[in-house]
């Protein structure tokens, strides 16, 4: 039986902080429920004494009943020189009634006397009065001990103190903050080392990420006996973020053999991290440790070749233990050995020799030329070898579409619609719609004559939209690539298309985005 | 006098392995002067025995004269079976006449009998004769000890011999390669504080990212006397790439004491990543620890509060010692108290309570009710408050523009063409241009029309373009928020606009953008 380590995850509170994320009482909600099924034990969602959205998101969910996570409220111990009872953000904490709090309050000394400015001794007051409060009413209560690694290196003696205050007062856990993300690890080992010897209750780490090191230093405090992790989910947080718990908890559980979550769940925690990332609407680079696109990607040719040999030669966990694809990649470096794989999928007979692989080998560079990159984009090129091949057959055609948008005067109205024409088994339907410009009006009108044949069409959301200006120094035509990330809520998939109109490049990678949705459907019924 | 850490900075070599990177040869070039200049110790630049394009790099620049990198080479260890002076992939190696030379060699057995299947005696010849054979040629030779970890985890004895085989050959320094990035810290310690005690030549460090530990390993390999850091800019590399030098660097340097780049180079640190990011085309996330957009951002108003009595209180270390700068930003945690901080830089003498300072507020707010989001776009917002105190005189006006786009029947010639209608000191000025779609025409012409009036317009370049559909779920129709990025190869910045046409938000944010740059060129002259 492996030891237990209690995940507490702050993405809806410290995550918040971060530049980009704006979480509406809905987003909230599901994340809230997305990481109660993922089974972290507490879930910090809001910090209601400073923020009338969290008061209401505490409102709207008094009456959710979780399956495992406790939910917390976030505040600071009570003001210098007035009562706890009386503290206002104590209040509001007490009003959300939720299970947990977490309080954090000072040990650094310079942030005593400089910025709250009160004194030593009653900040002690503050965080033992606090403490002892909350624990009266019945609250499991974590003392986040802010700035507490840059307290200890300046006053070890005072930082002890304001520890001992806490438990003094009944705290359930002390959670170690690296508020500024500037410790390094040798500190944490041996900081971590020395309150253990001073401390009987649970500790936590707490660790942001502006050294590049939150991760590093969380799975070092767990090995100098801390039981309490907190972090966020993908690392969201102010300035570089927060302790990335979406790499933190595969670490400890596949690698240094803690519990964090059911083994069920593990299996499942690419397409929730990546669930997450979706209703926080923040784009995902794809280089994420364990749940990135390209966490399992492979590029290089020597490296194809010895992970088809045996995928540990290049993998430091197997992709599948968290749910998570392995994926190879095209570029000059692999060049045909990889493209041989994907074909492989499509026809087992075909060799690097076939016929047909030169084909297809042929049209990607001649695509390629053209300004195409399939890297990223592997479902476009998974349709190309199939259309190669003579393998695919199209889920639809597009007869005819036209685009209109004209405006005249500035600060006038402006309108864009598109009509668009399409043909499946010889049934033809024609649809038109208004949209946020040319590309949406025609991404509009195309789903609407869609799903008329495949209702399965309005589970697909475009996720991302990216157009870059392709460099060709040569020619004096600039093309533009579209890369279009679209999303079913269970899969993320990239299309590519170029041409030398945005709006053309955008209606390629449309359509082989829907293709691809259709193909997959296909694939999973079979 | 702090002791020197070698910088070994592979961006160019292993960074190239990174999905979705593409370096063309100028590209290549840029990089190296970018690294040069900045003062790093080795250049790895290619893999000439595998990919012709690093051929074509290396007779490119055979008679450049670097300032004080050492350019090296890479390649593996000869095969089995031959003679060193007989191996294509060492003749290709010599053929760029590097001064320096990495050289990739099995340690692990598993690789050595199941990956390229030749004995445990032989692969210990291979290294050793080709270290020797390269030191006879003159060359500074690495050694890297690939897969040295988990080989050593596997079977100790032989990853020491693998070692002792390289520095009988010669080798300069033997560099331990974490390559499947599946190492811990704790286990990073101690076994680079066994192979100190067996080895006596200099070690080095490479790391991979696939736990998110490749930074703090690098630095934990120093810590225990490790003396040369291998790594890329920005951590490019395949799958969650190799060890950030952009984050090592600084941590080395400022926090642990040891010399890595001339002072002066540190200063300007920022700006020489974003160019080796603009170079590689590689979207920044804002959140790079020491160099991103968002690493000195203060969003929570008690942060901000903080920040504004005393920086260090969550400020690690100085933006300026890395030459990046501190922003605060907007949110309804921070609010009044953020906005007050910008508009203080336009009139000092307005406070918090300022008739204005209400009014900027209100007008925040409704863009905000209008899906305006100005996280990221900072410069969108102080051009705001310059209007709203009307201390912002615009650098043009635009009076009239029209865009046509219409296209019948897909697979024909599409085209897209704007003509806009500005003026300047009352001076009009028509022009009209092609695009590659409707924004693109639009954006065109006016910068063709301006660049009559404003020369530098021309420095300027969109990096980014980014659409994001607002789900707006009350009302029908939905809007589009574009975020554009622009950067005049000094400093990037991002405007956003939103409407419910795609068209006219890009409009807003590059007439803001167009505005910014021109705003910015001014003071910068005062």
């Amino acid at each position: 039986m492996s030891e237990k380590i209690l995940v507490f995850d702050s993405t809806l509170r410290d995550g918040a902080q971060a530049e980009g994320i704006s979480f509406s009482v809905e987003d909230k909600i599901r994340v809230m429920e997305t990481l109660d099924k993922m089974g972290v034990d507490y879930i910090e969602a809001g910090n209601p004494g400073s923020n009338p959205k969290d008061i209401e998101f505490f409102n709207r969910i008094k009456d959710v009943q979780l399956n495992h996570a406790k939910l917390v409220a976030f505040g600071s111990t009570r003001r210098g020189g007035i009562a706890v009872e009386d503290d206002a953000n104590i209040k509001a904490i007490l009003e959300t009634q939720t299970p947990g709090v977490a309080i954090f309050g000072k040990s650094w000394t310079f942030h005593i006397t400089d910025i709250i400015k009160t004194t030593l001794a009653e900040n002690l007051k503050m965080i033992e009065e606090t403490m002892a409060y909350l624990k009266a009413q019945g609250k499991d209560v974590t003392f986040d001990a802010e700035h507490f690694f840059d307290g200890y290196k300046n006053d070890p003696g005072y930082a002890i103190e304001a520890l001992l205050a806490a438990q003094e007062g009944g705290a359930d856990c002390l959670a170690l903050c690296d508020t500024n993300g500037g410790t390094l690890p040798f500190e944490i080992e041996k900081i971590v080392t020395d309150v253990r010897k001073k401390i009987r209750i649970p500790l936590g780490i707490h660790c942001h990420n502006d050294s590049g090191l939150a991760v590093a230093n969380s799975l070092i405090a767990v090995n100098a006996g801390v039981r309490q992790v907190q972090g966020t989910f993908l690392g969201y947080g102010e300035r570089c973020g927060n302790a990335n718990l979406a790499t933190i908890i595969p670490n400890l559980q596949l690698k240094m053999g803690y519990h964090c979550l059911a083994d069920e769940e593990l299996l499942k925690f690419t397409s929730s991290a990546i669930r997450i990332a979706e209703i926080s609407n923040y784009a995902l680079t794809g280089k994420e440790p364990f749940v990135g696109k390209s966490a399992f990607a492979h590029k290089g040719g020597m490296h194809i070749d010895a992970v088809m040999k045996n995928p540990s030669s290049f993998e430091h966990v197997s992709p599948d233990a968290v749910g998570n694809e392995r994926r190879i990649l095209m570029s000059e470096v692999s060049g045909r050995s990889t493209i041989i794989q994907l074909i492989k999928e499509v026809d087992p007979s075909l060799t690097k020799k076939s016929a047909e692989t030169t084909r297809v080998m042929d049209r990607i560079k001649a695509l390629e030329y053209q300004g195409y990159q399939f890297e990223g984009a592997e479902s476009s090129i998974k349709l190309l070898i199939r259309k190669e091949l003579g393998k695919h057959k199209p889920f639809f055609i597009l007869e005819d579409f036209k685009t209109i948008g004209e405006k005249t005067h500035y600060k006038e109205a402006l309108s864009s619609s598109a009509v668009v024409k399409i043909n499946v088994d010889g049934q033809s339907e024609i649809n038109a719609a208004e949209g946020d410009g040319p590309v949406n009006a025609l991404d509009k009108a195309l789903r609407k004559a869609l799903e008329v044949f495949y209702p399965k069409i309005s589970e697909v959301r475009l996720t991302d939209f990216k157009v870059r200006v392709i460099d060709s120094r040569s020619a004096t035509a600039s093309k533009v690539r579209v890369l279009i990330e679209s999303s079913d809520g269970i899969d993320i998939w990239t299309n590519v298309g170029v041409s030398s109109d945005v709006i053309e490049a955008s209606l390629i990678a449309l359509i082989d985005s829907i293709e691809y949705k259709l193909l997959s459907d296909e694939e999973r019924q079979k």
